[in-house]
């Protein structure tokens, strides 16, 4: 990040550049299988960096970085998982209860790093601007960080997992964070085992792509 | 969209296009002053196509775009933003009031595209897989699309404003939608009268941008 140097003028993006946008934002993954090598600190610092790039209402940048480094903690939060996964198991009956259990809907037994992102509900930047009938896009705006990184991170060869089968209140008591701190998502970081273009819950017959001439209406 | 095809193998992100997706997270602005041209409407539906490219929950998919054309609604949201503008400012004073009241925080009056983006509360895709104990990562995918279509926009040359300053449930009447429909966000879509680098509440000092250092903690 301190390397970048801006152009003269506003920048040009040509069909190159667009081509392989369009290519990252297919081969973006939800990873859960990772190698056990760790990822520079720095890098990840320079990501959560780059995060910050993204829009935030009323530039509130209300996005908290949980850096989950102790393993006590960490086990917690796989235990977390293990819960309330079983507990989603349960639900579910027949064939569907089957193919969700042969699902790995994690990272947390190795991803190498971990970062709990959460919300400042009570940030003094931005001045409530734009937050006033939509309080939820405080979340939103950490929502649109997470995504930037997502896509930063895949360019560096670095996968990205979003566990979100977790009790949030304990995640919150676990990690010893303030009360006006909400959580957002628990990210599995690190080099992916395998690569691949289509979702793990495409190529696994949970849910296909739909197309979305299904999801646009006019008014 | 339909033109694209993939590479054999996995790709490669290479310095150059990890430098010029940092001057594209960079360039991305809310944009809230737009030339009237129109923006073709095949680039409109490649754009929302290329959003759902976006992780989303169990793959549930809960993005639904709304196409807001009819200048009666239009007219009608507009006036929304306007009573919830004037409310805000109400809750400020002094010389915070002031520059508020200078603030030009929406681009209703000549974005030539506005659409309204949902989360379908009760969408079938997915089974429910992941959003048990947080329902609210429906919403959370749905911004995570929204992030990708306005980078993607912003290649296009083409500039997106995200109007939060509504209130969501006369949103949801206005456009005569679903009860599920849970309403995300307002964006105004079309070619900028003028790009910046810093961001509108940096440039007119409402916020400045804080160090990232902040906002990261161990654990």
């Amino acid at each position: 990040m301190a390397k970048y140097k801006d152009p003269c003028g506003s920048p040009v993006f040509d069909e190159t550049f667009r081509d392989k946008l369009e290519q990252l934002f297919r081969w973006r993954r939800d990873v859960r299988r990772f190698r056990t090598d760790q990822v520079d600190s720095e890098l990840i610092e320079e990501l959560i960096a780059t995060s910050a790039l993204a829009p935030s209402v009323g530039n509130s940048q209300p996005w908290r970085f949980v850096n989950v480094a102790d393993p006590n903690r960490r086990a917690t939060i796989r235990a977390n998982f293990e819960t309330a996964n079983a507990d989603a198991l349960g639900n579910y009956s027949g064939e569907r209860a089957k193919l969700y259990a042969t699902l790995k809907l994690d990272g947390l037994d190795k991803a190498p790093v971990q970062l709990a992102v959460f919300s400042d509900t009570q940030t003094p930047h931005g001045h409530g601007l734009g937050s006033r009938t939509m309080p939820e896009t405080l979340a939103y705006s950490v929502v649109g960080a997470i995504q930037t990184l997502w896509l930063a991170a895949r360019t560096q060869g670095i996968g990205v997992g979003w566990v979100s089968i977790l009790d949030p209140t304990a995640v919150a008591r676990t990690l010893d964070v303030p009360d006006a701190w909400q959580f957002i998502a628990y990210l599995c970081v690190g080099y992916p085992e395998e690569e691949h273009m289509d979702p793990e819950l495409v190529r696994h017959d949970w849910q296909a792509r739909v197309d979305i001439s299904e999801f646009i209406v006019e008014r």
